[in-house]
This record gives C-alpha cells, sequence and structure tokens, in this order.
C-alpha cells in the first residue's frame, strides 16, 4: 500500500522522539511496559502532533470487518452516558453493528478529582485503549460525561475514533456535542418573550465549558436584546442542589423576575431558597432549568427546562463512524465538529410578565 | 474428564427430545438456525429441567481463565442498572477482574410492552446468550431492571452465572435481589414508632413482585403493631408521578396521617397533588419514598425514602461469581438466594404527632 506523500509514517516519528521504529511500535500496541513513561509521552505526543496514523493496519482491518464498534465511557454513572449509549446502539443496531462498551468509572474510581487531575484519565485510558485495540473493533466512540478535552486518544491500530459529548486534542477525530451557546440564548430569548428583562443566572464552575458557552449565548441574545449583561446577577457555583441553594439566596436581594438555572439541580436549590422565604417559583418569579432529567418534572410548580440531545448525540456519532468506516474515501475532517441544539420544554416554572 | 454418576449427559437430553447429539450441540452453540424453534424450545427446556451442564467444556473454560466477566444488562436506562454496573465492576477490580458489559435495550427497543410479553426478552437472550459464549468469559451476571423470573437463561459453553436484582427459573443460579419485605415492614416501623396509625399506600402494579413483596412486609409489621390493615387505603397504580398524583387524590378523603409510597416518583406525584390542595408534605401530612433517587432531594421538604442497595446487589454478586470461579468444589446451591436490605435515609418529609 502506498504511503500518501507528506504524510507522517512511523519512521519519522521514531527519528523526531531519538528511539527505534520498534519502541514507537511497542508504545503504540499497548506494550508501553517495556519503555519508560517518558519516552512513552514522548512517543504519543509526537503522534498526536503530526497526526501520525498507522493506515495500512486500518485499511487491513477494514478489509476484514467484524461490524463491531467499541464504545468507551468515562462513566456510565453519570446521568447523561446511558442516553448517549442508547442512541449509539439503537443508530448501530439499524446499520448492522454490535457494540462492545468499556466503562471507565471515573467518577466511581476518583469521585470528582479527576476533573482537576487529568493524570487519572490517562492512567485509565493507557489501560482501555491496548485492551480495546485487542478486540477485533472495527472503531471507537467515545463517550464524555462531561464537555472537556481528552489528550492521549489515540488506537494503536489505528481504529477510526469519533468523540460523544466531548473533545479530543487531535482535532482529525470528529466531535458531537452540545450547542450550549445557542441553548444559553434560546433560554434568554424566551424569558425575554415572556417580557423578562431582569434576568439573573445560576450557573455551574466559572472554569467549565457548559457554563462559559452557556454565558456566551446568554450574553449575546441579551446584547440583541438591549439588555445591559450585569455580572453581578451571575453567581457561579457547581452543579449539585447545593450549589443552586447558596446562588438563589446570593440573588435574593437582586431585582430580578426572573433567574436561569444552568441544570435542573441547581433549579431544585433554587426552588429551595425560594420555597423558605414563601416565595412561589412560577408564580413570584420564573424559573428556569437546563437538561430535562427526572427532576424537572417531579418539581411542583414543574420546571421549564431545556432537553439535552443526548440519544442525537449518540447517534450522530455511531452514524458518522460507520459512514467512515464504509466509505474508504470520506475523512474525519469531513465531519469536523458537531454540535446539537437542545430543545426547549415548556412547563409550568415561567410565567408572562 | 470423568462425569459424575446421575448427573445429566447430553446423550440423555437427546434422548429425551429424539434427537441427535449433534443436534443438541448446535442449540447450546447458538446455531439454532439450523433447528427449528420448536425443537430448540424442547431442548431448552430440557436442558432447564435437568439442570444439564456441559461440565467438562466448563472446567476447561476455568483451567484457562481469562479473568474476565460478562455482564447482561436489561436496559442501561433504567435508574437502578448503573449503580449494580458499578457495584459488580468495582468488586471485579478489586479481584483482578475485567468486564464486558452487553446492554440488551429492552425498554429502548419495545417500551413497556416487554414486561408483558416475556417472547421480546427471549428472543434477544437468544441473540446475546451465543454471543457472549463466543467471547472468552468467565462466568456471566445477568442484571435486571426489576424484579422478575427469567427464562432460558443457559450458558451453551456452561458459564457459571449469577443474577442480580432478578431472578433465574432455575434454582441453581444463584440471586442477589432486594429485600422487599423487610423494606415495607421498616417503613411502617418507622412511621408507627412517629405515631402514625392511620397509613396510606401508594404502591406500584398489584401484580409486580416489589409490590407484593413491600405489601407483605406492611402487613406483617402491622400486625405486630395491632393495626388493621385496611385494602380501601392501598392504592394501586403504577411507578410513575402520575400514578403517585391519581392515588394520592385517591386518599384526599381518608383519614389518614402519613402515606407511604412505593417510589419516589410515585411520593413526587403524591406532593402534587397534595400542594394543589394546599396540604403540605411533611407539615400536615406526612410522606414516605422508596428507592433514593435524585428527586427524593430535590424535592422541597427533602423526601424521607429507603435507599436501594444496588452496588451492594452488584458487589455481591460480582464477589460470589469470583468466588464460584475460584473455588471448584463450591456450588451454586450455597448461594442461592441472598436478599439484601435498605437503608432508612431520614429526611424532611415524616414528623411525628
Amino acid at each position: 500500500m502506498e504511503q500518501r506523500t507528506g504524510a507522517p509514517r512511523i519512521k519519522d516519528i521514531a527519528n523526531a522522539c531519538g528511539v527505534s521504529i520498534s519502541t514507537v511500535s511497542n508504545v503504540l500496541n499497548g506494550k508501553s511496559n517495556k519503555v519508560s513513561e517518558e519516552i512513552a509521552k514522548k512517543i504519543r505526543d509526537e503522534v498526536e502532533r503530526t497526526g501520525y496514523r498507522p493506515s495500512s493496519l486500518a485499511r487491513n482491518l477494514r478489509a476484514t470487518s467484524t461490524k463491531t464498534i467499541g464504545v468507551i465511557a468515562e462513566d456510565l454513572i453519570e446521568f447523561s452516558t446511558p442516553a448517549i449509549v442508547e442512541g449509539i446502539m439503537k443508530s448501530c443496531e439499524e446499520k448492522g453493528y454490535n457494540v462492545v462498551i468499556e466503562n471507565m468509572r471515573l467518577f466511581g474510581r476518583w469521585q470528582r478529582e479527576w476533573l482537576r487531575d487529568e493524570a487519572q484519565l490517562n492512567k485509565t485510558l493507557s489501560d482501555v485503549l491496548p485492551k480495546m485495540d485487542s478486540l477485533n473493533l472495527d472503531g471507537l466512540i467515545y463517550v464524555g460525561s462531561h464537555e472537556h478535552t481528552v489528550h492521549n486518544l489515540v488506537s494503536a491500530r489505528g481504529l477510526p475514533i469519533v468523540m460523544a459529548y466531548a473533545v479530543a486534542v487531535d482535532r482529525q477525530i470528529p466531535t458531537f456535542r452540545l450547542d450550549d451557546i445557542t441553548g444559553g440564548y434560546d433560554v434568554i430569548k424566551y424569558l425575554v418573550s415572556k417580557g423578562h428583562r431582569k434576568i439573573g443566572v445560576l450557573a455551574g464552575e466559572i472554569d467549565n465549558t457548559h457554563t462559559i458557552n452557556r454565558i456566551l449565548g446568554v450574553q449575546k441574545a441579551m446584547f440583541e436584546e438591549k439588555i445591559f449583561f450585569d455580572p453581578a446577577l451571575v453567581k457561579y457555583n457547581d452543579w449539585t442542589k447545593d450549589g443552586g441553594y447558596k446562588g438563589m439566596n446570593a440573588l435574593l436581594d437582586e431585582d430580578i423576575t426572573a433567574v436561569f438555572c444552568m441544570s435542573d439541580m441547581i433549579a431544585s436549590g433554587a426552588y429551595a431558597a425560594l420555597l423558605e422565604k414563601g416565595i412561589m417559583p412560577g408564580k413570584d418569579i420564573s424559573v428556569m432549568g437546563y437538561d430535562n432529567q427526572d427532576t424537572s418534572r417531579t418539581l411542583t410548580p414543574e420546571l421549564t427546562t431545556m432537553a439535552l440531545p443526548l440519544q442525537e448525540i449518540g447517534s450522530g456519532a455511531a452514524k458518522a463512524l460507520i459512514g467512515l468506516l464504509e466509505n474508504p474515501d470520506s475523512s474525519p475532517v469531513d465531519i469536523a465538529d458537531i454540535r446539537i441544539k437542545s430543545a426547549l420544554i415548556e412547563r409550568a416554572s415561567v410565567r408572562a410578565i
């Protein structure tokens, strides 16, 4: 098989790292225990930087397709994951593909620690990827538990990879994720359409991608509606009920008619803080949630919220991967980065004023 | 390898069904498309009836252990499943075993239809079991989405199987499940300890195993406490918010001080019905939930409920299976049927009177 001119070869990687070809091969085949972690990292970094793919291997593989796709989930316990996996499996079934699921249990193993320390993710990935490579798979889908960038995502066998709900640092790997900018934008446009112009925001962590993008959408909508964006009305905490409770209490003295909570859990905390003061959500103040978790329906009044397109993200990723597998001329770059919108679910917690 | 006297042999199955040994072998190896469904069923029934195990195969397998366990989940979308899988994987990791997960997507494929028509489960199982047998596994754990009896659960390769949250018709297969009788009993004892004696019950479907067992516990506790069990105070609906809303409305004219809701979702419907009439849960009437789902914490007031021991069920099943694999003299019959208690979580929805 011919190598395209300009495409990096295993020899280039070996030269750049000052090691032998067999050392590169060992690392890419998951036999990194024969190599120091420092060297292994250097090689993986170089593979990422150059976009090297053991393409002849990959082509061989496609010739002997097993019609099986591997799913690597960061954690099945995260509420969003089973719905994404359902979307993947539904589309795979329709196209005649089997699915093998690997659950990395990142929260189960390290609670929320790994969110701040990528070493734990990398350690797990460096076990999981060779394991997936040893199964006879056609391709991989990586399912994030929230949107963040994953480094070190390289299949030694050159399996095509598609991301769902997370992003790979390697931009050759296509991504299906939430359109959070439009989400934040749609929430504010909706509240404004109901007459609200003094709007508080209870956000997640200030450096979280979902928070940042939803705030960008909020700002865009406010600018269009000629509403001054007041940072004092935005309270950053976390995604939990406690975060919402704290945030709502910090907004009680502000002159707002509506509050946009960036998760249903946050909204449940806002409800608790409001009810404690005898303020009725949906009557005295409008409350908007995000996620459409069970909780949004069990609150009284039922919460108006944004339904995450989780099954669509899974299904989009599966169809894209199968497209790459079945059309040898297609390129991951053509898919690139797909953002899918959330749908507004109108219930009883926002009233027109 | 020697066959124990009295243990059924493949020849016995063949004779009893009037077919050849190779036909039995085909069916047990998942090649049932070569055999009529009628014959295949006859063979599987006979295998179950006699408890036949291709034991030499199984012993061979143990000799070449891959330290990998297969998990067959009825549906990852069901709220209880990821926590059970987490318990399984945690224990497997501790013991040095890998886990392969198969998701049958029964709700995803047939919504709630399959609950009333086992044909759909059997059809899926007859695809999944040969697939699991073709992987190089040491044993299987079957994870139910609710407690019910599974027929046709036979590994052709004689892999040991353990049930989590469901029961096999073959009593040689050990089971780890909820202790629902003690759960119902503990709820009533707790409410009585808070001074309640006029207690309503909002139950799931009348023929559901969880409903039946929790009612048995309720009756036992009431008998001990010298409270007449009044069937008029028990409303059977389903496990949803709507079921609870309907049930609570049907109890509004009854002279009760507390209501036991058999799920947190049911309790959320009871809250909605009560709040609509200006009746405050936890103040004017005590409400008890079950399951300890997220919803129990996001309701205001927070719901006193029973925490399902989901991780413990998964972990118990995994440890039992690994015990069977590593101790050749142990028998599944010694494990038999383990029921694990739910823990009472006191919050703010029950008050002493």
